[in-house]
């Protein structure tokens, strides 16, 4: 059957339905005025909790089991462990032994390590990945061999389409790299530590059964609470949820190509010349090699200028961190950390701070743009 | 008309129904199961907010203007001014100025300072409170003078009713000792420091439409985010929110009287030799003079058993904040800070959180009795 398309305000023939439910195509910017009301999860009764706080079990079948897993459901997962995720994988393996069909994959990114869920698509466990897509996965989908339709949404969109309900999660299955009996959890600590853990948020809060899954287990109470505990069904604890080596991201070496220095070069002194950079800024630096070769330049402005930066948005990686340790920068607020020396400084520095993109990015609230994208690169 | 009333399992006759509104009498401990979902305010949109993310508006009245304030409408406010608070009774000095009525103010508390609320109670502007109500405020409503029917609530059932839409709050009027102009904000810093303003949380969180108000506007980011900047919708400056002097409670002296003095020596043996008093134990302390008397006893128990609080639970006095800086407690979570000395260490010390009423007494999420009263006092 055909796809029924209209065309858009960016002049693109989209579909009005997908996965069979009714979708809206882009209006222009700031065209779209939402109607309605935000998502609201079913109501929870302590009631239906141990007296003790104490919600840990055994197996994450076993949580799995008792958030009622069944056909259709929507999964949903964070990224924090990146290519060095071991959770995600597991919960198909599981459902897919439990002879569940139809799920959907809801991850905030997928990466290499994600592979495997191919396994699960073909044998029906999962109908289709509501995420990034790269690799093997991504040619999988190219190939029309999965059996929904693929959605890809922004980060900001994916917290949105969460909060209004677009994606109803049935189960948020939550690695953590610290957590406590009760599932408050967060970024910092243990062998698996990623810094932050904090595009769970929307998650957590909307979901209608959340899980955390974590190799450090702390005493009540783990702090700060990336994840609040009071939204937290079940606390798994498993031997490793992570690989050390693969959770910081491969992006983050600065390029050493002479092309891409120059640019970088340049790009740095067209910002200072054009007055973009100037004392008071904030800023936002990817981690791609050409970007932090960019910040690196930056840095070496703000300095010799005497200049300091409001704050940076992270992803954070050493060459921001640095900026704050050395003085430049002021705070860095952070929704993901993509090295080791950015751990550390999360851990250490209280003017690193734990950011949620639903807080950065989500268009359906009371924000803007102006304290995120002074500047980009 | 005589009011229908109902036999509960506490054996006490009740309504079914309070200002005009269902309500569902006691069935007993964990009888009731609450069903349906979580309330759900409306979905707003970045494109009705400046581009800058700059919230302030001049004047409580343009704020609340801007909320659409009109009859009936349910405005909130916290207690965390206690009895210097000189943010509530502006409200409804304006909303009586602009002949609004048949307001229901919903305070998480109201102390003397609020009396002259009476004064829109007669004229109308009030139809009712739904908070505490102390001295001429509680004569006034005992006497029968409020036209609509008095609610009061525990702070753990408050925040219940909120997230469940029992109260649907349309303007949140929120205090706050210091904020950016995005509309972060936290409880210490400035003239008018109480330490934490977490009994907003659920406020903001479900509120239609919210408003800070602050008399000590700081640059972006305001941090700890107590109240989150996305949930804001304006910023009011003003010259002052809080008297310091009254902000503080008036209860947190410890009791001279000999009688009381011996109460709570008994208390706290009693407490050490049934053996409820133990390494690792968490407690709360309320602010009362015979209670205050306790913990110091308790402290001295500690210290010569070598034993450690694993955490205090606030309302935060300076015995308890006594037992964390010299070892004998290992954290306090804070829901209210009573004395200048706790709004101090709130400042000061990573292991003094703030953890909001909304994540430690709310019935109606996956919480628990365990961690909060293994005893209090």
């Amino acid at each position: 059957m055909p796809i029924k398309t209209v065309k858009n305000a960016a002049g693109r023939f989209v579909p009005l339905e997908i996965n069979g439910q009714p979708v809206i195509p882009f209006k222009g910017v700031g065209k779209h005025k939402p109607g309605g009301r935000k998502y609201a999860p079913p109501v929870p009764t302590c009631s239906d909790y141990p007296d003790d706080g104490n919600k840990v079990v055994s197996t994450l079948e076993e949580a799995l089991r008792k958030c009622g897993l069944c056909d259709g459901m929507t999964i949903s997962t964070h990224h924090h462990l990146r290519d060095g995720d071991l959770v995600s994988n597991k919960i198909f393996e599981l459902a897919s032994a439990m002879g569940t069909k139809g799920l959907v994959w809801f991850p905030s990114a997928s990466f290499p390590c994600n592979d495997p869920v191919i396994r699960y698509l073909d044998d029906g466990t999962v109908n289709r990945i509501e995420g990034s897509m790269n690799g093997p996965l991504g040619r999988y989908v190219s190939e029309g061999k999965m059996e929904g339709t693929a959605v890809l949404r922004s980060h900001g969109g994916r917290v949105q389409a969460i909060q209004d309900g677009e994606v109803k999660i049935d189960i948020a299955v939550l690695a953590a790299p610290s957590a406590d009996p009760f599932g408050n959890a967060k970024g910092t600590g243990g062998p698996s530590a990623c810094g932050v853990i904090g595009y769970a948020k929307a998650d957590y809060m909307y979901a209608s059964k959340v899980i955390v899954v974590t190799d450090n287990l702390v005493d009540f109470p783990c702090f700060p609470m990336e994840i609040e505990g009071t939204y937290v069904d079940y606390v798994v604890v498993v031997d490793k949820i992570g690989i050390p080596d693969k959770i910081v991201s491969g992006t983050t070496q600065i390029t050493r190509s002479p092309d891409r220095l120059l640019i970088a070069d340049l790009t740095a002194s067209f910002l200072e010349k054009s007055g973009i950079l100037k004392d008071g800024i904030t800023m936002q630096a990817g981690a791609g090699g050409t970007s932090l070769a960019i910040a690196v330049f930056v840095h070496e402005i703000l300095k010799n200028k005497g200049w300091k930066s409001k704050f940076g948005f992270g992803g954070s990686t050493k060459y921001m961190v640095k900026m704050l340790e050395e003085g430049q920068m002021g705070y860095i607020l952070d929704a993901q950390v993509f090295d080791l020396d950015s751990v550390r400084s999360i851990e250490e520095n209280v003017n690193h701070i734990p950011y949620p993109v639903f807080n950065a990015y989500n268009y359906h609230s009371y924000q803007h743009d102006g304290y995120n994208d002074s500047w980009c690169y």
